[in-house]
């Protein structure tokens, strides 16, 4: 839609919504460049985990199927609202659907105008990898140059490319069950400077001599895809998989004998691996291992986890983001997502008026056919 | 836009979501007429309201700050969820935006893709009054021609078309402290047939010798707009304008003397006018009396109230008529509010491989401004 923002004499907040759909999503990314959309991210991903006692931490809106959940998880630091939708249902592809689809919005809480509407499947897919990688470089050996990526699915490219671009990572040790999965990672990362992919041919020959493992697998069991056999010192894991109750990749001796860091532990003792631990595990918040105030890593010999089952905080920093590249970048395009009538108390003849569409028709590429 | 959906051999669900921005819907009630408009969304009310034990009848998230609150309400009834952000934002004139803005989605619990997402500003008035309405046909004595209106905001145009299309009421006694707002409602339906305006000078004044009493008033406070003594035996009160803790309209005597029916009663309990009577105190939810289960009246002499707060499930049968009226009437575009790849494991191809956007140029009127 070609709608402009209506004047606002005096400052006012345009009453219009900006919407990035995913094929907007996907050019900005595109135009600014997936390693550097990653690294901004990264930023504004740490901006936030620093301001974590500014965030209001709602409960997420979960609405259970037989065949799958919707879930609306809201979140707010007082100046935005943001929520998100997304849902998970595994046999979409017969629909020949994703699984997991996203899109969320950014309100201003002055007002509780919404200022953007946006996809959020890619953008989950970037703070996800982001999030990742930010807890690595606090918690991974200085030197690392190798990582183990188990389970080549949606996230993989993600996960490689935020490593490589955030951590100098420059080797990716890659497995999955089917090695199809695997050639595909290669195969759409084959272009990227000073970073190899290698299949490996089991997840004990990726594993190992590398420097990190990220287990990125969609098991939605209680499966063991790291044995501790395979744990050598030094290494940081970072599980990703595992995220919802019932559903872990590592083996609970492998966490008895790390440094464990979790994104808010009220949920990861619900959803992540920690999960197969005591309710009173010791763990720490990601924030605090941002802020300084704890350490991410303490000897070169330690295991260090980052037990990551995404949390409602980084879809904020995700839509924040966006907003930001959106406005630097003009994209997206603007719609009247709510009535905003001049005269509030005149709905009724703003809905009457012939007028209340004639801007879309002027624009042009709109239409509302009617019988 | 101009997207039309992907063809779907084998009869899948389009992957893309249908959007109905405020003005889409503005024309949508035009083409309809607004009486038919109120007349078949209160068949879809009652639809709805008959299922009621289907609905899965949630807890909405509220996010609360100095100056507003910004709530999102989810309700599914197992084929469709969906879901309304409202926020009530009082000082909003300051910025020329409305009080309360909404818009919603629905999807199907098959996959949890969003099937539609529009404004619910303008339905949000439709449904109140159309619900409204519904009620008083089930509770108000059948001969009712006349109705005071007390508060004449930007619901009393269809507090007034709901009551006319509905029930036959043919005349408005209409009353507010602010005269200019009376005059905007009896201009903006002077060209209805068979429905006549009349400028009240007092609220005793509008409420002597009607049938019905409709209070729509947007004081914040425990105001009694009604007081018992203007209440004649055989009255019927729609009671709309206090809906939330706090904000009440009838003087608690009014409630003791008659049959009170509510949408949801642990809801109404703490948002409507019977948040002033104790918590046991005996009221009948309206799919009982739509289904025949009890009575909406007994007597001509009694008195009845419907309490109105507003209900997620009405919000459900606002966007479930949208949604049958944009496909009947082709109305609204097509977006990718969700990222779908073809192949769900390839979300990093399908972002990056330029034909990712094409589709959207192709249609022309869709600008990607990138730098």
């Amino acid at each position: 839609m070609t709608l402009t923002p209506r004047d606002t004499p005096g400052g006012n907040p345009s009453p219009l919504t900006r919407c990035l759909d995913a094929r907007d999503v996907a050019a900005l990314v595109r135009a600014i460049g997936v390693r550097q959309s990653l690294v901004q991210l990264a930023d504004h991903l740490r901006e936030d985990f620093l301001r974590w006692s500014a965030f209001d931490k709602s409960a997420r809106a979960a609405s259970h199927s037989d065949v799958g959940v919707i879930e609306l998880m809201p979140v707010s630091d007082g100046v935005l609202h943001a929520f998100k939708y997304v849902n998970g249902h595994p046999r979409n592809a017969r629909y020949a659907l994703p699984t997991v689809m996203a899109y969320g919005a950014l309100a201003d809480v002055r007002t509780g105008h919404p200022l953007l509407l946006a996809d959020l499947t890619l953008a989950t897919a970037l703070r996800t990898a982001a999030t990742s990688a930010l807890a690595a470089k606090a918690m991974a050996r200085r030197d690392a140059k190798s990582m183990a990526l188990i389970g080549n699915g949606a996230q993989a490219e993600f996960q490689a490319l935020a490593f490589h671009a955030l951590l100098g990572i420059r080797e990716i040790r890659a497995f999955d069950i089917d090695r199809r999965a695997t050639d595909r990672l290669a195969r759409n990362l084959a272009h990227v400077p000073d970073l190899r992919i290698v299949a490996a041919a089991s997840i004990a020959d990726a594993v190992a001599g590398a420097d990190i493992v990220s287990t990125v697998t969609a098991d939605k069991t209680r499966a063991t895809i790291l044995a501790p056999e395979m744990i050598a010192p030094g290494m940081h894991l970072n599980a990703v998989g595992g995220d919802c109750p019932g559903k872990t990749e590592l083996h609970a001796d492998i966490l008895r004998n790390a440094r464990i860091v979790v994104e808010y532990a009220p949920q990861t003792r619900i959803e992540g691996e920690i999960q197969q631990l005591p309710p009173d595990a010791p763990v720490t918040e990601l924030w605090e291992v941002l802020a300084g105030t704890s350490p991410g890593r303490e000897t070169r010999e330690e295991v260090t986890i980052f037990d990551s089952v995404g949390f409602a905080l980084e879809d904020f920093s995700a839509l924040r983001w966006l907003h930001n590249v959106a406005l630097s970048n003009d994209a997206g395009e603007f719609f009247a997502l709510v009535a905003t009538p001049r005269d509030p108390r005149d709905l009724y003849g703003w809905m009457m008026r012939e007028d209340a569409s004639a801007a879309k028709t002027e624009g042009g590429g709109v239409k509302v056919a009617l019988t």
